[in-house]
């Protein structure tokens, strides 16, 4: 193609809203522009690599039995009703009315739909398993757009939900997808870690994010670069660096504290430690009060707590629930003597000895409290929040944080769709049986901005060339140009036989050519100079390696060929 | 493609609600489903067919110089305040408050973001012209969603959006567009008739439809076979069968006409025919009184009277307005003596004499008015409803009317939006221009769905192989499995290898699979039988033609290549 049939406004600045890499890049290199908060337009450039990523991410799951599905965005309300998303999925959903006063949603997401596809179209157990996809807009009235397309109120999903006959099968499509997403991530040239999850109260059984590490990203990952463990801080699992051991029990004994209420306070009037102190904090988990216990050094993770909990809805008691409960006012509160409520504890609770907790009476602490001789614990649960100074789960090494792009999610989603709504199919045994469901999906717009988080320099977008707009670029810098053009258009033509050409032979200084070509990012430039064409050569250089060579015009098309294979065979699966 | 690898749940009866035989069709063979009213999901088989219309469309308007992007849906409302279309486009437009109070709307239709990004890209007629496209998602309100995905909430369109220098530049992109609409519609293998339009008052200069013949279309086509005039009815314009003669005009004179105020009850009253009155109507032309004629025995066009008035509003006068203006009520109104108001008047007035028209007095008419003589006329317009026995305006051959369905729209803008949202560009002269726009859209679905309702027999969908599913269904009808395993593997990784093959290896009967192949409207079934493979012959049988040719085993390959090839070159362009 030439550069003049393609719209390609590249800017030396980019906007001043820009702080992630990957946006400035996409402004500067004319991929994409800014049409009002949170709403981006492709250029003809952006989306030649979004369909790239596109096909990609289509050839993988159809290689992985996956079925591609267009649905519309518009969906009925009904549908939103019967799961009961419609209140639980938060502001985001837009939501509509027609002209008849029927509620639609703008779908940002498909479960609803595809589980009614399967609802109405299956029936026996003969047309499972499936694995339904669609890769669409999706609109969300997102509150705080940012980062350019990485988080905005419109971009585009793969969105895949598996339906299998029980368990097992469900294992099966899951192993599929998760290898179908390596797959996805490897050929577009991303570097991904694949971190932990565990879903409990979400109606899901286990699932899996693909983070790529970046400075912007969302998530704050918990990684071992030992054992490979990789969990987001949300759910990571972590051990003491320094593992305590149980003293001799002392008496105990009640202290004033007056006013002393926070473990910061405590420990400078006590002159202790904060690992000496039982946090003690009364929740209420779906409109019931619990006491949750936690060593005093450490936070609680809400939601490891509201999953070990099975709770929908999870928050702090407040003070009028507390008083009630323990007679004593926050900060005053204490396992010791309580009863008719259920005691969850923090795994760290178990090696404590002569501890400090509330009195559950006014300006008054106990000291050397002890577990089991003092006060029972109904459940231990693993609820801290891991810290950079603990210990992998896994293999004991130290843990390092990072923060993270989330681009991919593999989902086991379990029975709650197809139950709500009522999906069944006849089984083997004739009985009736709910599918079980996986779901399954990518950021298009945010695979492409993580791929130049990753890969870029100074200069521009390095792209692998998998999703490259272009995989050559003809810089033609000839001043002599009718003595040259046969030898320029014999090479465009033949390499545009085989591959993505852009020719730039723009009336323009070299320095300019360069530029552009090296902010856009093609991955192989072709330079065509009078000082070396008067010698029959031809220069070749890389954009990621920057290494050059000097090809002999004749050898210049199987030349290339060798490099664009080469290039290609980096992000093979 | 196994047949097992894709979901194509086709059924033997389609919905009640079902009429048009696309609609019927497209449930039947699996390709569609509904979610809700007006709202469909495209199964895997129809979103095949999908994608290889928009490839089609794609390629063509590439291969125009036209170029893609991808902007959002939701867009904001501002840009529909600037030209004034968040009032004017109707209920259908979606109009959505965002949690910040801004308003948004789902674009049905893109214009002012197109002139958007050209009023922030462009500056100078060096970047000019150019031609921006999409094909996107569409949402609106409709309300009364009909006919499948012939008129549905949510449909693909392909809209297009030039901006040219001058008129002359505009016309060049017409005609390019144009002809790729052409192609577009030819590589469909539809059969389209170009409308002519005249747009007056929308801001336009000129632009023509794309229709295609059929029963459940909307809209009416004025036909010429002998010389291919075609124009919607809205715009059509005619000629008389019988032209009629000027007579020498006789003397004014008053009669009594008591409540006989319709040309029926007058004809009736007066003994005489319809083309003997003069059809007098006030109407409000943007709030303003103006008198319209006709001649009794035709109808006003609305449309084309809008249009020459250039007016934006256009309604009938209410009877205190008409009361003021000619001191009668309706049924008495008449030209004569009329003062301090445009009269305007058909063509069809101007060979009348002697003519019947009311006389500005209750229960009175005049007769013998004559043209010049007792009145005068401000402008003759074009404004006739043509009628099925009128002549065309060509060639004064018989007029036909056929309904049709419209799949294509190319549109001379003119100014509207980028004056509207004063996009300037510094032309040559070093002055400031506005540009000139165009626009070009397709309905994707439509044209799937009138590609149906133009090819199909009591079997089912046959379609032309550009746009078919699959190339080829293989059908294996062998009871003998383990015999003919190996010719039927490799016949089918053969064909694999070069085209879309569908491999229908189901445990089912004979007549299951060819309703279903039929149904679907595979271009060529490849049937392997027992008898004939035993015999070394295999049979190929076409689905338009129902040919059936029985070829050498070993010479099935290329024989298979010869018809496909001739299958594709029916379509090319």
């Amino acid at each position: 193609m030439l550069i003049s049939e393609i719209f390609i406004p590249t800017l030396k600045e980019s906007p001043a809203e820009a702080v992630a890499m990957s946006h400035k890049l996409m402004i500067r290199s004319g991929m994409i522009r800014k049409l009002s908060s949170g709403l981006y337009t492709y250029f003809p450039i952006g989306l030649r690599i979004f369909r790239k990523v596109e096909n990609i991410i289509r050839e993988e799951m159809n290689k992985a039995g996956a079925q591609e599905f267009n649905p519309s965005i518009l969906t009925p309300g009904e549908l939103w009703q019967k799961t009961g998303r419609l209140e639980t999925f938060g502001p985001v959903l837009i939501q509509i009315k027609d002209h008849s006063g029927h509620l639609n949603v703008l779908g940002p997401t498909h479960e609803e739909v595809f589980t009614e596809i399967v609802r109405i179209e299956i029936s026996s157990y003969k047309q499972l398993p499936v694995n339904f996809y669609q890769i669409k807009t999706k609109i969300r009235d997102e509150i705080r757009p940012r980062y350019g397309v990485m988080r905005c109120r419109e971009f585009t999903m793969k969105d895949a939900y598996s339906f299998d006959i029980d368990e097992k099968g469900l294992e099966e499509t899951y192993k599929k997808m998760r290898q179908a997403y390596k797959n996805i991530f490897k050929r577009c040239g991303l570097n991904t870690i694949i971190v932990e999850e565990d879903m409990g109260a979400m109606g899901g059984t286990a699932s899996e994010e693909f983070m790529v590490e970046s400075e912007i990203g969302e998530a704050t990952l918990v990684l071992c670069k030992k054992c490979g463990y990789a969990a987001n801080l949300e759910r990571a699992e972590s051990l003491d660096k320094i593992e305590s051991k149980k003293e001799t029990p002392e008496a105990l004994k009640e202290i004033d504290t007056p006013n002393q209420k926070t473990i910061e306070e405590l420990t400078n009037f006590l002159k202790s430690s904060p690992d000496k102190f039982i946090k003690t904090i009364v929740y209420m988990a779906d409109e019931k009060p619990v006491v949750v216990l936690i060593r005093g050094d450490l936070e609680i993770n809400e939601i490891k707590l509201q999953n070990a909990l099975k709770a929908v809805n999870l928050e702090l008691a407040d003070d009028v629930t507390i008083k009630k409960i323990t007679k004593a006012n926050v900060g005053f509160v204490g396992p010791v003597g309580l009863k008719n409520i259920p005691i969850y504890a923090d795994h760290s609770i178990k090696t404590m000895s002569n501890a400090v907790t509330g009195a559950n009476k006014n300006d008054k602490h106990i000291i050397n409290v002890d577990l089991d001789r003092d006060f029972k614990v109904d459940e231990f649960i693993d609820i801290r929040t891991a810290k950079e100074d603990d210990l992998c789960i896994k293999c004991k090494s130290g843990l390092i944080f990072k923060k993270g792009i989330e681009v991919g999610h593999v989902f086991k989603l379990g029975y709650k769709y197809t139950k709500s709504m009522n999906v069944k199919f006849l089984d083997k045994d004739n009985k009736e049986k709910h599918p079980i469901m996986g779901c399954y999906g990518i950021g298009v717009d945010r695979t492409i901005a993580a791929v130049i988080e990753q890969s870029n320099d100074k200069d521009g977008i390095i792209w692998p060339i998998t999703v490259a707009p272009f995989d050559v670029v003809m810089i033609v810098l000839t001043r002599d140009k009718k003595k040259y053009q046969d030898t320029t258009d014999s090479l465009y033509k033949g390499l545009n036989e085989k591959y993505e050409v852009l020719m730039d032979n723009r009336e323009a200084s070299p320095g300019f050519k360069f530029k552009d070509a090296d902010l856009i990012g093609i991955p192989v430039k072709i330079i065509l100079s009078d000082k070396n064409l008067a010698q029959d050569k031809i220069e070749v250089k890389m954009r990621k390696s920057g290494e050059t060579m000097l090809v002999d015009k004749g050898k210049i098309l199987p030349e290339i060929e060798k490099i664009i294979k080469e290039e290609y065979k980096k992000y093979e699966v």
